[in-house]
């Protein structure tokens, strides 16, 4: 079950990547090259920084073929797209969610800090789009409005405060996940985002 | 003979960031970062995703003194480089051929998949000029207007294709590095481009 | 007391980091993440291209703590910043020093040529404010008007002669460091900068 939702986020982060390709006028080489990188971007950042490689999509194609089939099917229905944005951000969410978590994992497994797992976890979800708004010439939009990462964060402090409890861990990686899909929901439901500073 | 062309490859790379860089005005350790990002950033981005490091060019000298020299030349000669840009376009276009057929290879003896190989290929021959748009603040070249990565991605294909054949794997390098100059050649010659999909 | 320095110096990327994302109008996340990115991202890169992973900064997490408390404590007294500018610039070029002998030692360690170390060095120094400037959606100041950069050459050059002399490595250590610091506080003095050969 985890892996078809992996799946269902993988779809809904390259299908973000395609269409801010599409309204920057990029060619179909570079739209795939965006899906590619929002869907698995923040995924080998966090690989790379705790060298573990080859990165994890060089290893398991499926992620490939999603993205390939993601991409085409984005492209020929992008007029239709508009109806789906709700079930998309749903995905989306569902998406970070369950990314936060596998992150935190990676980094527990790989001897980390609480700390560095909360934030490879973070990374995890959230670097993919950094990554795409910094190759389509942007400043990364969650750096301004979103309270995306904030989400992030507290879901992987809900991983580490849960995991102390006598529960099974696959118990603890939903609690986890959860947290972030609800408070970004909320988020997102009641217009609440981070303040700017800026007068 | 192959490392010759390596190296001209690696001029050709290092002439265009300098040209790039120039028309940004940049001061000359810009002109020289991306001069050295042009050439060896693609190379640089498949060793680090494999997981072989330190990366090639810290391993061989080589490719910074040729860096070196190109870009000091360039600097010099700025005014006479239009001559030479007929050349240097053949230059990049055989250095693209042999990064394509190296990063392949190079996904080959880390046991990778057909798919990925070829993905390694194209990342090695273009995202050294992907990496140069970022620093110069513009959205990647070859993300809107150009042949180039196809015909990385279907030299690779014909490496793979080509290598079933009972042929000796020097003329698998060949054939595969021929087709990427020879689409590239033609690309530009009948001025084929991929779709932009935008209305 | 090379670790006070190198504190000091991650205080003043840090706050460096924060006092941009401020002009960006980001919220608290993202000022955040520009403040790490500004301290460790050079120190980062040159832990990947060397293959030295978990990367530093995930190993000590004093790092992270003095990163957080630099941002805070920006954000709060953001208008009187202005200030400590001095002491800021003052922290900032002993940082340079420290991560550029940091990053010559850490390449010697790798067992890389001298010039490879030279470049260790620089990027150690230099790269965390080009990340920043980069995600900002900024060409990197480096590129265009600072001497930065070639102060850490020199001192990096300075590094490799005096070791050579019968003497201890701690001074071969402080000679290079102070070189990075003379040069940049001499060439700020007296506003020399590189010539970007644009007409």
């Amino acid at each position: 079950m985890f892996y078809a939702i992996d799946i269902l986020g993988t779809i809904a982060f390259a299908i973000s990547g395609v269409l801010v390709a599409l309204s920057k006028r990029m060619d179909v080489f570079g739209i795939l090259i965006i899906a590619t990188v929002t869907a698995v971007g923040g995924g080998t950042l966090r690989d790379v920084l705790i060298g573990e490689t080859p990165v994890s999509w060089m290893l398991n194609l499926n992620y490939i073929y999603v993205i390939l089939a993601s991409t085409v099917l984005t492209i020929i229905f992008k007029n239709k797209i508009d109806y789906l944005r709700k079930s998309l951000f749903l995905f989306d969410t569902i998406g970070i969610g369950l990314y936060t978590v596998v992150g935190v994992e990676k980094g527990i497994s790989a001897g980390l800090d609480p700390i560095i797992c909360i934030a490879l976890g973070t990374m995890s979800a959230c670097f993919g789009g950094v990554i795409r708004d910094i190759l389509c010439n942007e400043i990364p939009v969650i750096f301004r409005k979103e309270i995306y990462a904030t989400a992030c964060i507290l879901g992987g402090l809900t991983y580490f405060l849960v995991r102390k409890l006598p529960i099974d861990n696959n118990v603890v990686f939903i609690i986890a996940g959860l947290v972030v899909i609800i408070i970004r929901l909320l988020a997102v439901r009641f217009k609440v985002s981070l303040p700017t500073l800026y007068k």
